[in-house]
């Protein structure tokens, strides 16, 4: 399955040994030095005593004179975690770890990774709300839907520091963003694309609301049970919106019968679900976004010999790959940078327009900037204002 | 008041410029690189899936291969400060972050300062088991007494990681390594000495409890009402356990009282509560150790001219440093070195000990390793199995 043709198995061990041999993958540093007793008595007694005396009376200081000024905590209760699911916090930990180190290496912001020992949506305001003083953002992860909605809700009402579930947001920009592109390349626009959507989850809602606030008319979702529609049975409030916001044509069934003439697929469920057949079902010049990670909806070549013309994943070992990555490092690096206290639909509609707009000339392996182009962050960074 | 000459006002104004100028004083940093898409691919995902999924089925390996290997958070309700008083999450934060900072300059551990919104004691133990996970230990710091005794029990119990209020234990110790020294050089024993203890919260608790557990056997201790002994009104739990601990000789009144032929003054209390008089009245050869930060009871200079031998203080600025910073660095550092659980009574015996030990010759200035002492932290470290 891997494109280096090693075995899955081999391939894991591999990689575990390299994280059992590495340990921890980011870490702390100090900003000021410490080498002689007056070094102490700033930074610490009795100087210190002065700064807090400070920020006792200014709280909102905070901002500029502590780790507060550049530092978001990844927060995850592992209740979705990748494609992998519930898998509680200590198998959360390595992708809230490894977001900690995209932070600092894309956008230099200063991220720490906390897991959850709870997954009770009470007791997760009520942590973040606690823990929330010595951050300056909070970027909440893999939390289940529909329980994620709520909370994020009620943490960016509660709290005065940008709040962003990124499986919802950071997906709906990058997904944006690599739409934009892929339409251009297939000569369609967005409002005339009929598009389908596998996973009503946190990824699935916020790109279907951020696709909408950009133009788009045809979405036809799908959960495990079917297509979403108004008057379905069984819809939990959150699908039910989403039944009201979507699907014009009243698509009933499944995933069969919501692809046939569709222009554009995109996967936010679980591997393997699309087949052959289904990409061949779809309207000319079809386009399919399998994000499912680890492993896609469908194989990039399987989708391509099926006629897909343009094929994105959210893996690194594939062409255009439609990653969070792309934004939430430039999302906080910009809220951070000028006291944003809130992502907006706007600053979002901003930013997937900017990352789309760093690719010159898109073409069918290149809707997207580059994980490693350094433009990103920046333009990103740029929108969120 | 500093020993410089300049006036409060103007050193005060000199070091808040420093902390607005120097923004956060601690960051992040990676250890791995990105640079390339195999990096990401390996880091991130696909490759994190076989991190998360491994941790998910060994949840107990977190402490191997993620930040939980080397972390602990320094966590803060702000609701005792230095001695500042109950001055908020805002206030404490400069305090944690000068710990977070010390932590990685002294012993390499990855510290991330959390201060709660919240002084509540059924929220914070909830809150700190909530966020465990991701850490290799907490560190609990300025929480005020009685609430802490209970919170760290609690925590100490729920966890299984060590958890350390370091007021108490981290002051126990060093008082403990500091007045071992200073009885050699004033010829005294630890069993013979009178020893007057000035606070009655966690300091006073933690030193008193460990000075017993030491051999100590005359204490007489102090909160705002008077001495502590058995029968007095208006105790506490924490209090009249130390009452039936403490002052054999049931001592009543006041500090004035207190005082009169003690061996030892050890201040956790207030500035300028000491008064020459004071020190007057001690038995010859006296000690004193004025701890009150960032000012001390009694200056060491006052306390000199009015007879005490040996005098320390918790500050940088003056000889006989007895600060926290000489212990808990080194406290964690041995903790996750050996994957220890709890900080036993027998471990911080050993921990002063081995404190005391590296003052080879010790002298009236001379009772305390320095905190740039490089042998320090592997001292106290050793004595943490």
């Amino acid at each position: 399955m891997y494109t280096d043709g090693l075995s899955m198995d081999t391939k894991s061990k591999k990689i575990l040994t390299a994280f059992k041999k590495q340990g921890a993958r980011v870490e702390t540093k100090a900003r000021v030095k410490l080498k002689e007793k007056k070094d102490f008595s700033l930074w610490y007694t009795p100087g210190v005593a002065v700064a807090s005396r400070y920020l006792a009376e200014h709280p909102e200081e905070a901002r500029k004179l502590s780790v507060k000024k550049n530092s978001v905590a990844v927060v995850s209760d592992g209740s979705a975690v990748l494609g992998l699911g519930n898998i509680g916090p200590y198998g959360a930990l390595p992708v809230m770890e490894g977001k900690a180190l995209i932070f600092k290496e894309k956008a230099g912001v200063d991220a720490w990774p906390i897991v959850l020992s709870t997954q009770e949506p009470e007791e997760i305001v009520q942590v973040v709300k606690a823990i929330a003083p010595a951050f300056g953002g909070i970027n909440l992860e893999d939390i289940a839907a529909p329980k994620c909605f709520d909370i994020e809700e009620r943490l960016i009402e509660a709290l005065d520091i940008p709040v962003m579930h990124d499986d919802q947001h950071g997906t709906a920009i990058v997904v944006l963003a690599g739409l934009t592109n892929a339409a251009k390349v297939v000569k369609k626009t967005l409002k005339e694309l009929k598009i389908v959507i596998s996973g009503a989850g946190a990824a699935g809602t916020g790109t279907a609301k951020l696709l909408i606030a950009a133009g788009v008319r045809d979405i036809v979702m799908l959960d495990r049970t079917g297509t979403l529609y108004a008057g379905r049975e069984n819809l939990n409030e959150n699908k039910a919106e989403l039944a009201k916001l979507t699907n014009p044509r009243k698509v009933k069934g499944g995933l069969d019968e919501a692809m046939v003439g569709a222009d554009v697929f995109i996967g936010l469920s679980g591997k393997g679900l699309l087949s052959a057949g289904h990409v061949r079902s779809m309207a000319p010049r079809a386009i399919v976004f399998a994000m499912a990670n680890p492993e896609p909806e469908i194989f990039p070549d399987v989708a391509k010999k099926a006629g897909a013309v343009v094929v994105a994943t959210g893996r690194s070992d594939f062409p255009n790959q439609i990653n969070n990555s792309l934004v939430f490092p430039g999302v906080f690096r910009g809220a951070l940078d000028r006291g944003v206290r809130q992502i907006t639909e706007a600053a979002k509609l901003r930013a997937a327009r900017a990352l789309a707009a760093l690719v010159a000339r898109p073409a069918a392996d290149k809707i997207i900037p580059d994980m490693l182009d350094p433009r990103v962050v920046k333009a990103v960074a740029g929108a969120i204002r």
